[in-house]
């Protein structure tokens, strides 16, 4: 068997090397690329996808996880050559099922749609896109007919991201967050808003990512294996366990811009970072799922980056290197505008209390673009009435409604969206688990030191990789299953002793 | 025939991508990968190589040209797919006569030999790398035994860089220009050494990066289509032709250091710029050999950039950026410190007169390894002896002796080193053919504009690529063939007005 089972590591060595390489190609791509050298970059970016899908749909790795199954079989579930084959065998499995010419067929359609997009959202022009994200939605469609056996007809989309997730466990897990989140945001946004101008001044862009730096270093992102870059959109990449980036965005006139997306990619990277080295080269080494991963970059960029503890520490450092912008504005009123809620337009930019009504607009409205309930031509208007009754606001025009993210015009429609709030609830989830299992955690972020809650979140989490499910991670790490009460909460507490809320919205959920 | 053709060209524009793209990983590899990022970024390196060879060397490309034959003999030599069938065949006959398990070894010992050499040197350790290098000539003895017909063992690697160069070409052209420069190198260095003292006061590295981007902007670089980072090595490297970058590394205690390595790249950056866009994705899209590469980077670095004209134009404009170090520095200072020569240990630093003699200790010895005249253990003092003879000086150890360059330890012996000084006399050749047809040249460049010497170095040299033979091209470009006078002469007369030596050593050769 061991034979088998290195002539399979030999191949997923390269599957995993050529999709590393197509990472690097896109990173370089978002950071120095000089605009001339955009056409080419298309033509290789798609060579090594169309060369990386073609070596791991190759017949020859399913005949070895064939010769392979009587050993995986044998051995203890938890076994790394068990997962190992186990985890494969389900990536091969969806890869396969969706023909080559399908997907062939979806990348350039995507490529097409999301530069149609491009000039579509600065010109508010929705028409201009309709056709094509009618195609998309088609296409969608025939990715999930792939899968037959689904309840629902984006569970097959769900589950890529999301393994184990289906609609009819998501639908009344958000309902139920929903209920929770509106009076919460009723109660907060009856108050007079905090204000947050001094997040407004000037803030010189090399010194805002010294500081960024500053903070993730102390996270325990680890620079001898990763760096920072900036691009127009922040993103995590990976190019092996030991090469793991991440890129922020600077805006001279917001500070929280920089700083938030640093922390959040930052905490994406601290888990591929983390990941056992043993994986190198195969299918386990990375993340669990989207979801899980979205929960390690908000635990970072929220439960703690957001917190008063970490503020205590931090803000005296802020404010010795922007005297002139800080120095006379006190911990609580900075405090109070990184925490500023309010009933906004654009998920990337809400707070913590509103984020998750900003995906569920989106969660649902693509859950009825799949079933046929809502057509695409009715989506802009049933996008500005479902923001108005989730998050109490309405869009003026389509470039900050249904235009405004990326995700269903240059990616397929379903599956996207649910990892978001997801990550959000297990955030708060783990936290409690590691602060319950090391309960000087809160002190020791008071004193800028991280290292027991990485080394807790290390040994839990992030070694593992994809080994387990996203449901096994997390009951492994939390003892518990997936659920609501520990995000509640921490929004209640939280948000609570800010808002100065009453105790009928504040008593443990 | 045309769909044989445009199959062909399917293929190349693949094996052309896969190399474009082992660029960038290698790019990334000098420029911002992160340490840790090293032992991925090896295999990863090593899979696409080997997938581009594998590409190109598969007999479909050969059953192709097959076919393809017929048609192109029928058409006049120098139409595009005519070069495109003849350039292709070339290259194709030369790949598929190495065996891949040759090629394997190859790179698996030159990347161990490399890793040796990098602790060699800083050691003086000749012993440490010297079974290796033993191997390396072994190995290069097989590789041109791969290529029977040959009049010396050296001529199949000099082939490769310098298509038509031969052993019997070179030693009588190399012995030639050696007669010319002794006299003018003794005659020089007979003289008080002028003071270069202005070169090295401290020069902030943005400052220097900002003049050097400053000049080769104006010499036509194009940086919508490339971009310029830091290196321990400079190089030039590309992705497209759209894509084209350059590297330099900054010293700010010499001014030379960036200003001279940017110049030079820009050289063979604007060379791959101007290919013409028709030949992209196809061996035609590159300069046409190693030396014709060469005489672009030292025509833009040396014939230019370091002639009175260019500076009469750029030094105030340099003075005004480095104020406290030039202000009071006047341009004869400073233009002779840029030219000052001298018998020196270190070929990359040396000048235009006695860089050649450096080239030339390298070539014979590395003909005499290959003969076998020379064994490896005595390679030591065989390089202190012929760099007596020849430049005047000899090295007080290895380090800065035969363990200076890394051409031996991460290539292969033969083959390397005749491009630079071909590079050199070509330089002056072309640039004496583009004067002629624009005698306005010079009065251009004292103006600080290049557009007329740019435009024709484009049409004659530039656009044709690989097309034609170096031979042709140079032939094409200078209605002559290969000669060292205009060298000669340009030497004589630049260093003769520099140095005020007497006729009988700057009378036209």
């Amino acid at each position: 068997m061991q034979e088998e089972l290195n002539r399979l590591k030999a191949r997923l060595r390269r599957v995993y090397d050529l999709n590393a390489i197509s990472r690097l190609l896109h990173w370089d791509q978002a950071t120095y690329m000089p605009p001339g050298g955009a056409p080419a970059r298309g033509r290789q970016l798609a060579l090594i996808r169309q060369m990386a899908h073609r070596e791991f749909t190759d017949p020859e790795i399913g005949r070895l996880l064939d010769a392979l199954q009587p050993y995986a079989e044998e051995l203890p579930p938890d076994h790394d050559d068990a997962a190992l084959i186990r985890v494969t065998r389900y990536e091969y499995e969806r890869a396969t099922k969706v023909p080559e010419e399908l997907v062939t067929t979806i990348s350039a359609h995507l490529a097409t749609a999301y530069q149609v997009w491009t000039r579509a959202r600065p010109d508010n022009d929705f028409k201009l896109v309709q056709p094509y994200l009618e195609r998309t939605l088609e296409l969608s469609r025939e990715v999930a007919m792939c899968f037959p056996g689904y309840d629902h007809i984006a569970d097959p989309l769900i589950d890529a991201a999301d393994r184990g997730m289906t609609v009819a466990t998501l639908r009344p897990l958000f309902a139920q967050l929903r209920e929770h989140l509106l009076p919460l945001v009723n109660a907060i946004t009856a108050q007079e808003a905090p204000d947050d101008a001094c997040l407004h001044a000037h803030y010189p862009a090399a010194e805002q990512l010294a500081f960024g730096e500053e903070v993730i270093r102390r996270f325990g992102y680890d620079f001898t294996r990763g760096r920072q870059d900036q691009t127009h959109h922040p993103f995590m990449t990976k190019f092996s366990v030991d090469d793991v980036r991440i890129t922020t965005r600077v805006k001279e006139d917001d500070l929280s811009e920089a700083l938030f997306s640093t922390l959040h990619e930052a905490g994406h990277a601290l888990y591929e970072q983390g990941v056992n080295r043993e994986y190198e080269g195969t299918p386990l080494a990375r993340g669990a799922s989207g979801g899980v991963h979205e929960s390690q970059s908000r635990l970072w960029e929220n439960v703690v980056g957001r917190s008063r503890p970490f503020w205590e520490f931090f803000y005296p450092r802020l404010q010795a290197r922007f005297p002139q912008q800080l120095g006379t504005v006190p911990l609580e009123t900075f405090y109070r505008a990184i925490n500023k809620v309010e009933r906004s337009l654009i998920r990337t930019d809400a707070d913590e209390v509103t984020y998750n009504l900003h995906v569920m607009v989106r969660f649902e409205l693509e859950l009825e673009l799949l079933e046929g309930t809502l057509e695409v031509r009715d989506l802009p208007e049933a996008w500005r009435a479902r923001y108005e009754e989730y998050v109490g606001i309405t869009p003026p025009d389509d470039r900050d409604g249904v235009l405004q993210d990326v995700h269903w015009y240059g990616g397929l429609i379903g599956g996207a969206f649910q990892s978001y709030t997801l990550g959000n609830i297990m955030s708060a989830q783990i936290f409690e688990a590691a602060t319950r299992a090391h309960p000087e955690i809160s002190d020791e972020i008071r004193q800028g030191t991280f290292s027991t809650l990485h080394a807790w979140l290390r040994e839990q989490l992030y070694r593992h990789g994809a080994k387990f499910t996203p449901a096994e991670v997390l009951e492994r790490a939390t003892g518990q299953p997936l659920s609501v009460e520990p995000y509640v909460r921490y929004l209640r507490r939280k948000f609570g002793e800010l808002y100065r809320l009453g105790s009928a919205l504040t008593a443990d959920g």
